[in-house]
């Protein structure tokens, strides 16, 4: 009996792990003044219909089915309906800027290749309310401090920028009808994966070729993006980032900046993906809110890939995993007739918010106490035995032993914690 | 466009109060030595038609579905099975005994009452490979604990305690053949909620009377319990626990010890449940693993439901939360001409640690700011103007404000940290 395909199981190691990547997530994301927030994992499958067009993508591979009661439900493939419906709800309630994210599980049913599973986790920030280039800019630094936190440098990923709005009066300027707009922004999308001659066929009908969509990504760098580019130089960023017109984003909803984050050896999917959609909350609601927003995802699958293929950054992701051991002090009931004692202390330091464990059984051999400690990854054995209320601390790592009374011991790793 | 009846969506506001709980949970299972796992949202429903009898509950109400590739997958309605494969898949690799705990989603189709939704969040605490009493007060100490850290004491819960094979050993005593087991706990489940005269119905087959089971149930305290209770009483947590032996608890799987938690008051379902459960890995392994188990739930509703009647426990919970708020700094640019220098001092504080915020549109007014850093929550407001490199500071609880070197900042901030 084992799992789905493409569903993990996360043992302690791999939590660990998980755990490590979520709390640097949500540490970055809050010193950002982003707030979390989190929404059903089974929605209708009309929120997703919404939003999409049909036949796209995203509706093929959906997780859905009828529930008892007839309704039509999904395992939500994505954030955004879900958020465009909490902030369209209560719109009027919350003070704009909107600054939220969230950590949660998405589900789609795709062909399993590297970097994708068909559960899979992923952090959403989206800024809602706020339409100029300094929002923008937030978000960005935002993303980047996200990567540097896990110990990553602009000589490991770049954040490449593009500008929907260009790619929009690009083909105005060039007479592309409105219904051929969504055909040429997803050959120009797959400008690196599908041979030329193919991508020609695509764009005729609108009057274009390979050509002229790479000689518009060659014109570079249009003055729109100076007030982001000097934001983000303000704030010490710009060797993150790089203006790249050739990044396009499939999805039909992006009215401003679009953005991906690759890693430089360019051995991985995206990092992280985003951009603007200041449409989106409005036509998702029916017109009920109508905010500028922007916002992105990041998932945990390709991160952690990347984390594995940097040395400093797993070096850096075991000394946090280190850190947070499974115990830190490992009561050594040396004499059995002294466990209630043993029991009573070992309450006392989980009290004052020691992780602390213990034997659980009679008679076990101080040896293999001590085993169990080291397994733990404990700083301390407190050893109990005859000579209560007299104890014995004593250091794993160093070997030292100190003997001191219990009732002393708070204090006295109080002080050791500080020396650690 | 609503969610689903029965599911929620955590807006900031109940995203706090929900984290305030994981992170409670979290806190005191790993002051036990606990660590945490998680596993699939969807698995195998044959993964759940293994380990309950058909026509069980559970399985009535199972979300299940048939996926794109054909295989019939149910969303999880428990974690036991998929932790019983986890363990029993890796079961010699693991120092036993294994203390695991995990904060996950569940479905159930269930009708909608007060305490029960479709989609609700379980902390799950379970030890694995350790038979004796210890191990059992181990796990209640920690049910317990659970409780005290969201404030409640002795006078608002109470744990009950009871027997599973005392049970069958007064069963066997009497006669009951093996086919009627079931019949009789699960009667014995409802002495409290259905009447005499429909108990004495269901249990005539089994040749007992609700007055023989009342006679078993009052003659209390089998000597079994005692040294639970020294364990728990060498703990310190006698207060907390009452021998009751009319707990059965539905589960076919029980083994020895079975518990609920309750409100004194008794105006809610039961906080938390469990037991003992030596067989069942090893029946859900195929015998690939033979470990002994005790393991409970405790549910984020009743326990949500639990802290908003109890008023200490709410202004505990609303203390935490606001020690948490959005931002701690503020940053105030009173002069456009220096938002670049109000950008390089937000990404510094940020890479210090702190949670700061700042306006991303220009020429907001000075009053709005400030109204924006209260809203958030800072205690700081670190204003910045015409007269960088000096600034000022202003700690908003207390309305002093003070002028300093923008470079003397952190150093003040780390002093005020500690004075506030």
């Amino acid at each position: 009996m084992q799992t789905l395909p493409g569903f993990r199981e996360f043992a302690p190691e791999e939590c660990a792990q998980r755990n490590y990547i979520f709390k640097t997530w949500r540490r970055v994301a809050r010193s950002y003044g982003f707030v979390e927030y989190d929404g059903p994992t089974l929605e209708s499958v009309e929120l997703y219909a919404k939003k999409n067009e049909s036949g796209a993508e995203i509706l093929q591979q959906l997780y859905q089915f009828e529930d008892k009661g007839g309704r039509a439900v999904a395992l939500r493939p994505e954030m955004t309906p879900t958020l465009a419906r909490m902030v369209a709800t209560n719109a009027r309630q919350y003070r704009k800027p909107l600054k939220w994210f969230s950590i949660a599980s998405f589900f789609r049913y795709e062909r399993q290749q590297k970097g994708r599973l068909r559960e899979f986790i992923q952090l959403n920030c989206d800024l809602i309310g706020e339409a100029g280039a300094s929002a923008d800019a937030e978000l960005l630094a935002l993303v980047i401090d996200l990567l540097r936190a896990f110990g990553f440098t602009e000589k490991d990923f770049v954040l490449r920028i593009s500008d929907r709005s260009a790619w929009m009066a690009f083909l105005e300027k060039r007479g592309v009808p409105a219904e051929l707009v969504g055909t040429v922004l997803q050959a120009a999308d797959k400008l690196e994966r599908d041979t030329e001659e193919v991508l020609n066929t695509k764009l005729a009908p609108a009057g274009l070729t390979v050509a002229e969509l790479k000689a518009f990504i060659a014109e570079g760098s249009p003055e729109a993006f100076a007030p982001l580019l000097a934001d983000l130089q303000a704030r010490g960023l710009s060797e993150f980032v790089e203006v790249d017109l050739s990044i396009v984003r499939g999805l039909a909803y992006y009215t401003g900046v679009v953005f991906e984050v690759f890693d430089r050896a360019k051995t991985l999917r995206a990092l992280a993906g985003g951009g603007r959609y200041d449409a989106l909350i409005k036509d998702l609601s029916d017109g009920a809110a109508d905010l500028p927003a922007l916002g992105f995802g990041m998932g945990d699958v390709v991160l952690a890939n990347f984390i594995a293929a940097h040395p400093e950054a797993t070096v850096r992701m075991q000394a946090a995993i280190a850190a947070d051991s499974a115990a830190q002090i490992y009561v050594v009931v040396a004499d059995d007739a002294r466990r209630a004692e043993a029991l009573a202390l070992t309450q006392q330091l989980r009290q004052e918010g020691w992780r602390v464990d213990l034997p659980l059984a009679t008679g076990v051999k101080f040896k293999k106490q001590f085993e169990s400690a080291e397994n733990l990854g404990a700083q301390y054995a407190v050893i109990v035995g005859q000579e209560w209320p007299q104890i014995k601390v004593k250091t794993l790592a160093k070997r030292e032993e100190t003997a001191l009374p219990q009732s002393e011991l708070a204090d006295w790793l109080k002080k050791g914690e500080n020396s650690l």
